[in-house]
């Protein structure tokens, strides 16, 4: 659970927004947009309201969120061509490298996606060449027992990973990659 | 341009691989698959013989090339429900990961999408509920001389980006960032 007291400075936020900016990306198409929500200010009035039910506890606590955003369609109109193949993959990737660079600043970080997109769209003026992601909650762990009982559980649940050889093939689909080999 | 000299040994390529598995993903869905070419094997050739004119310079001297691929949808029709709205996000997030990590083992990177898709994808035996999206060559930089003019130039290239204010909003989307506040 995030310290609701810990915010975040102007350079702080820069550093992290930096790292998402020198992201990689198709053609250096830089596809992503990233709307800054910092604890108080209107843009995080924004979000919280829109956010779903489930996220509402611990979303607001957060020092900062980033709310993501593609760059899909290069026209407004539904069946305007796409902007790139790999818009979506790249912003995955501006988000990585945020979040990686948080943690070299010991920040914590949580992606979420449980908010109305079509809603905040709207508050937020995104043009119809744009497609919501998701959040990027960034922040100072708090005081673990400050939580409620829910909410404890999610922060203390064992992360779990399928295995490598089910990810990952050394040959075709059927082939695994062997774990282990010199 | 790649040392074509140079190999990663199997528990590196592990290192990179656990880098990928443990991304995180929208309800740890874990959508991604990587195609582990290294330069030499069966894969390798499948994937050499795919390539674009302009990547089949410098990507087979690198010395593993992981191809990725994401879950997008739950069966084989082509109107199956997608599995996850965040795949390609979460692909793209694997793949920094596995960039990232990479960069602390001296490794140097490049990520391409210059290659037959259709084609690799009946080659690698891949399902209809997945998608083939990138390349990612891994490997050590040669002699920065022993290069053709094309790839010297690219190799030289000087990095660039859209200036933050571009691609970050402090409020609503006609909003910017201000870079420098404190």
């Amino acid at each position: 659970m995030y310290d609701d007291a810990h915010t975040l400075t102007g350079p702080e936020i820069d550093q992290l927004l930096a790292a998402a900016q020198w992201a990689p990306s198709a053609g250096n198409s830089q596809p992503w947009i990233l709307f800054v929500c910092e604890r108080g200010s209107p843009n995080h009035a924004r979000l919280v309201a829109r956010l779903s039910r489930g996220n509402s506890g611990w979303v607001p606590r957060a020092s900062v969120v980033f709310v993501t955003a593609a760059h899909v369609r290069t026209g407004t109109e539904a069946d305007a061509p796409a902007y790139s193949d790999y818009a979506l993959y790249d912003v995955g990737q501006a988000a990585a490298h945020l979040t990686l660079q948080a943690r070299t600043m010991g920040l914590h970080t949580h992606q979420f996606a449980g908010f109305d997109h079509e809603a905040l769209a709207v508050d937020l003026a995104l043009p119809g060449t744009h497609l919501l992601l998701t959040g990027i909650a960034v922040g100072r762990q708090g005081d673990p027992t400050d939580v409620d009982e829910r909410t404890a559980a999610r922060d203390h649940k064992v992360r779990e990973r399928r295995a490598v050889a089910e990810i990952a093939r050394a040959g075709t689909w059927t082939e695994p990659w062997a774990v282990g080999h010199q």
